[in-house]
């Protein structure tokens, strides 16, 4: 906390000053009943590393967050949510006013088709769920983005790591996918670092060494800004 | 921390001296690929509670837990267990030697019939998951527990709550079922407080009011004491 404060006043970074991220971090819950449901390994941790290094370097920072037990980042914003529709929701409802969206949190691809009210009790032997595909958020953004906003998700992979990320570069319309390989050791899930590839359209994948997600947040911030300045230079050209 | 030492050192109960007590506590997580799995609401509070309350009146406590973000009790030795499979091979394994066993764990009632080795990718609009049965920790040892065995079980319920800890005390043959309306506000997951009902073979429901979980841990404790009094009785006579 005095680090964080400390480290805030001696920044020389204000280069996100005044501009509006929105960064989403967790993971979604999908009810199968009131005490069951599916998620994945998410910690937040990388979404609230963004947040909070983004709010120091001067950003209006708004953190849509899924379930996590990390404390909020201070000068955040912070809503809560709880699954991936209500994520999508609070999404699209802030959208249109950010210069920035980085989508860390790893929504569920599907929920249960129906949720029960009732805790289900377990008299069979076997069991089948039936589940819908969640709406895409990351596609969505794509679709709705005005040419000025910079859009980052990331790719999670077990395997073909870069082809996938740039696969989903593509399908999502996003200006650029951090890629990681939560295979290995010390990177994805849970742990504080993490080994990522970024994926921009039109440029070979430049490959970051094993960094604390703390400076894996400062790396894409300075991504996102060098994005800024080549989508204004466009236009003033 | 320190309150719990200055606690130890002052308790006057000591009624456990000796008594090997075992405690499952949390949720477990039964994974559909390396990102995805079905849980539960479980914190572990209660189990952990229980543990750090038996180990202070000196029992000797073995705490299998599954997912928590608790830190592990004094003097308690902790086994760390992800999966229903891997939680029902310890607790068979360690049964023999235990004078009690408390199953405070959610365990998982279904698994996924196949886990697969990479991430599942989302081609379809649709999925079906097929769920098989986990095999029932609590029946089980109720199968084999010896007659000075003492066993304990909970019920989470959301509807009938006493007549289904009852129907779920004659079907496991435990001692003692634990039972709440976790649909009560200051019940059941993730709050710091319970409402229970103690339900014990052949005498009316016990209801406790309100009460923080270690208060909940400690009156848990003192039923088992007395549990064991009437065993040993039984056997006198």
């Amino acid at each position: 906390e005095l680090v964080a404060v400390i480290r805030a006043i001696f920044q020389q970074k204000q280069d996100m000053q005044g501009l509006k991220v929105l960064v989403t971090a967790g993971g979604t819950r999908e009810r199968i009943d009131p005490v069951r449901y599916l998620t994945n390994d998410s910690s937040g941790k990388m979404g609230y590393a963004l947040a909070e290094a983004a709010a120091q370097r001067g950003a209006h920072v708004t953190l849509v967050s899924g379930n996590t037990s990390l404390n909020p980042p201070p000068n955040v914003k912070v809503i809560s949510v709880e699954s991936a529709l209500q994520m999508y929701d609070k999404v699209m409802e802030l959208l249109p006013e950010q210069d920035a969206v980085i989508k860390a949190a790893a929504v569920a691809d599907y929920r249960p088709a129906v949720s029960a009210d009732k805790k289900i009790k377990k008299t069979k032997d076997h069991m089948t769920i039936e589940l819908v595909r969640n709406p895409d958020i990351l596609a969505e953004i794509g679709t709705r983005k005005t040419s000025k906003q910079v859009i980052v998700g990331f790719a999670a992979e077990t395997n073909d790591v870069e082809t996938n990320a740039m696969d989903k570069l593509r399908r999502k319309n996003a200006d650029l996918i951090v890629a990681n390989d939560v295979s290995k050791e010390g990177a994805g899930f849970g742990v504080d670092t993490n080994i990522v590839s970024f994926i921009r359209p039109d440029q070979p994948p430049r490959r970051l060494p094993q960094m604390r997600k703390r400076d894996v947040a400062e790396a894409i911030l300075d991504e996102i800004v060098t994005i800024r300045t080549s989508k204004s230079g466009m236009d003033r050209s």
